[in-house]
């Protein structure tokens, strides 16, 4: 596979070695002599190339030998973690408890919803072998965890006293999708959580979806400062074996493809009839669960990549960024270069004691100019520059990775004003992509204003019947090289739909507005 | 294979469902009627099968339908992550950064380091298929993740300054085993952490070897009240591949076995070699790092359970116990039942204010009795019953799980009492362990003490010539169906060693004590 694998990482768009400031001129080469830095592509020109450049380069991903896998380096990995310091007590706060159920699952019990093995089975790695010998049964490696856990639930649950079970777990799952490799956006594998939760009742499982899925909106908005829109998925589109699906959408401009930010399903009783999950109710009846189950996956950060990156490089949010400061002394000639370095020191100090992740860079190897852009290549939200002007004047230059802005501050309180421009590049982050998103907003009627809509890459807010095969018909017109347009969602938040407005695509009558687009 | 892994699952000394509390009365039975709480075996006659039933009824694991895959339910998850809780933010002070490398690995990689493969080779799981397709090269599951990262740890190594590089990761790993599959113990699946570090030179690679073997001792020691010794394996036992490693080993007296608790390697420059880990250093020219790495499990677990359990169920040590309090109510006749629950939430309140993690158990379709067995067998380090006359008295009853002492503390000054209760239940299980496996520690001199001492299921320091074909040889010798006998580690703390000692097997001059056992 070794060769077959290497020839789909090229169509994986693996940047070539040239192009990072950390391989150019080879790799055992003495580090000083490193140039090079920068991206070769721009973000408005080839945005898949400079996607996969901008990942490798600011050291979040390492493409790895065997294709659609990737390694999360600390650049990332501290975000991941980040996200999990938020999402996990607030499910804890919910009474949702951590647990971990295995890896593999056994044939029989994949295969129980129907469905539902239908929308993964293409994608299943099976085991077949240990060692040298063959197994007598394949094993699947879990794509996700229904089939896994929900036998166990039937056994757990017996009574109404049992209800509501909530678990969570935090895990790897392996998808062997074909299509388009991409670093966090579809990867074979990746880490993500999914709750599994039962219900004794329907409207408790409809308010849970709610609830999960507003911390979803969260993550997204608060932490990674990507707008997202919150609604329901199509029947088309829902989660295989589901009652319904709601989801958080976001949009990448530069594309003009949606991307479905994390979801979070109710199961209905569908997967309680095939599993069996039973109780006694209070009445001393059989009754059947309500279930619902929610993931959120490392797809957050290439999202967060592709919406904030720019030709400079990686736009990490102040929230979610490991580095919020990076302090660099700039030593001039004859000045005072110790007390310099001292008061780089002194400044990290005293901003890491307020809270504040804060590092210096005091490589003697490499030029101010040079660390310049491997910060902003990196993404850190503020750079804070040390010279012997600064020190004269007990001072300190700040610049802003978000819009560049350059800002002298006196040391007298830094801690308050660097505060202030970290909330306020979070929120600047925010409001751009926000506003950005929505320009690409667009409000359509016909099918002439759709197809014209979709060849502009607009996120476009329709009219719509909410019929199936009226989906399935525009996905048939409208397939072709760029991939089909198909719902987006239908959001919560609907614009008033004047009686006798007609479907866009049917022209029956319109039940609904949802938003379409191509999609990744 | 379903057939074939339930016959396996009866060798797992899987406990018959007769013996669960939560199984008892057929599944779908009211549970009111449900009796039969408390274990069918008992620890000191019937070790196996009293492991098994205690994770199983003490609600920690639950066995899953592939033989050697367990579930990890809330009640052990939570204990995994304090003990996370705990490391990783130790390790972060140490500036090891966490990453995620892939769960798979192509058989080129896996392959080249002879010595290692040949270590996991034969417990390696291999995916062949995906979908209906069989891939081109099968691809293996990590047993360990060496020869994952060591090609990157090439490629990012390259200068003096990328050194030391230190990379953890938390993860599950995949050792198709098929002797012996035990909850925690020994288990195709487990959860871990890895950390894998190079260094510039020797000294530091050394050094950070025996930091983290601290921090392993104190997991054991601190948190789980195992004691554990700290020392060096053996030639034959030690890492494959590695230059040395030390352990953390701890002593289960009922089996009179030894079982190594977590490991950290030093691997020398072999690994180096072998994935070229080369970098220029300060002088200019080429030189090859030096590498550790180091992982402790979910074993730690099944340790833990192993020395404090009892007859009663799990015992759990305060400092990881998910609930360290239990309140319950005994009301009584016409006494004042809601008074009674209503000084059960306050309790409650008031501990969980201070730091103690407590709850109360107010379900109405158990006796008081029914649940003190029910948290016995959870292993919860306090109970504290409220009935009328403590009301009237304004005082609590606090109940041990340990020693079963029963005291009195009166409401004002609880939470300060509770404190110190908890603090004197951790040291207590610390210090009976550690009396109970000293008392099995035996020191011999000669081969017929060795012997008989094994026969006595004795941990056995024994001075040793340390060549590894005695070891060989003392194996040969003692193999039976008990398994045979082998060092366990040459503990950091020897005891003098008065010249002209000899080896107890070969009769050569002796040249350290080693502890030698049958082991897990």
């Amino acid at each position: 596979m070794a060769g077959t694998e290497s020839k789909k990482q090229s169509a994986e768009k693996k940047p070539k070695s040239g192009a990072k400031p950390q391989q150019s001129g080879g790799k055992k080469k003495e580090v000083k002599k490193e140039t090079g830095l920068g991206l070769t592509n721009r973000k408005a020109e080839n945005f898949g190339e400079w996607y996969s450049e901008v990942v490798v380069n600011g050291e979040m991903i390492e493409y790895y030998d065997i294709s659609g896998c990737y390694i999360l380096r600390p650049w990332s990995m501290s975000i991941w973690e980040i996200l999990q310091a938020f999402f996990d007590p607030e499910i804890k706060k919910m009474k949702i408890k951590n647990c971990y159920f295995p890896v593999f699952v056994s044939p029989g019990v994949l295969e129980k919803e129907k469905d539902h093995v239908e929308g993964f089975a293409p994608e299943v790695a099976w085991v077949t072998k240990s060692g040298n010998s063959d197994l007598e049964i394949p094993i699947a490696i879990r794509p996700t965890s229904e089939t896994v856990m929900y036998p166990y639930y039937s056994k757990w649950i017996r009574g109404h006293r049992d209800l509501p079970l909530k678990l969570n777990q935090w895990c790897n799952v392996v998808r062997w999708e074909f299509s388009n490799p991409t670093p966090f956006i579809r990867s074979r594998e990746f880490l993500w959580q999914e709750g599994h939760t039962a219900f004794a009742t329907k409207e408790e499982a409809d308010t849970e979806v709610l609830e999960i899925l507003e911390l979803y909106r969260r993550i997204y908005e608060e932490y990674l400062a990507v707008p997202v829109i919150k609604g329901k998925k199509s029947e088309l589109e829902k989660f295989a074996g589901g009652l319904y699906t709601t989801s958080v959408e976001a949009f990448i401009p530069n594309t003009g493809r949606g991307i479905q930010g994390a979801t979070s399903h109710c199961l209905g009783q569908n997967f309680a009839k095939m599993f069996e999950i039973n109780y006694e109710n209070e009445k001393g009846e059989k009754a059947m669960v309500w279930q619902n189950s929610w993931a959120y996956s490392t797809r957050t950060i290439g999202v967060m990549v592709m919406v904030h990156g720019d030709d400079k490089g990686l736009v990490l949010p102040p929230k979610v960024a490991s580095v919020q400061v990076i302090v660099i002394p700039v030593p001039y000639k004859d000045a005072d270069t110790q007390g310099i370095f001292d008061a780089c020191s002194a400044t990290v100090s005293m901003l890491c004691e307020a809270g504040i992740r804060a590092e210096s860079d005091s490589r003697d190897n490499y030029s101010p100019g040079w660390k310049y852009s491997q910060w902003e290549m990196k993404g850190v939200p503020l750079r804070i520059e040390i010279g012997p002007k600064d020190l004269a004047n007990k001072q300190v230059r700040a610049v802003r990775r978000d819009t560049g802005a350059k800002i002298d501050i006196a040391n007298a309180g830094l801690v308050e004003e660097i505060k202030k421009l970290l909330d306020s590049i979070q929120q600047n982050l925010f409001d751009v992509a926000t506003q950005k998103r929505d320009e690409c907003i667009q409000i359509i009627h016909t099918w002439d204003e759709f197809v014209q809509a979709l060849n502009q890459k607009k996120m476009i807010l329709a009219p719509w019947c909410d019929e199936k095969d009226v989906e399935v018909d525009v996905k048939a017109r409208t397939k072709g090289e760029m991939g089909a347009a198909k719902t987006l969602c239908s959001p919560f938040d609907q614009p008033e739909l004047p009686e006798g407005t007609t479907c866009f695509a049917s022209g029956k009558p319109a039940k609904k507005w949802s938003y379409w687009g191509r999609s990744y």
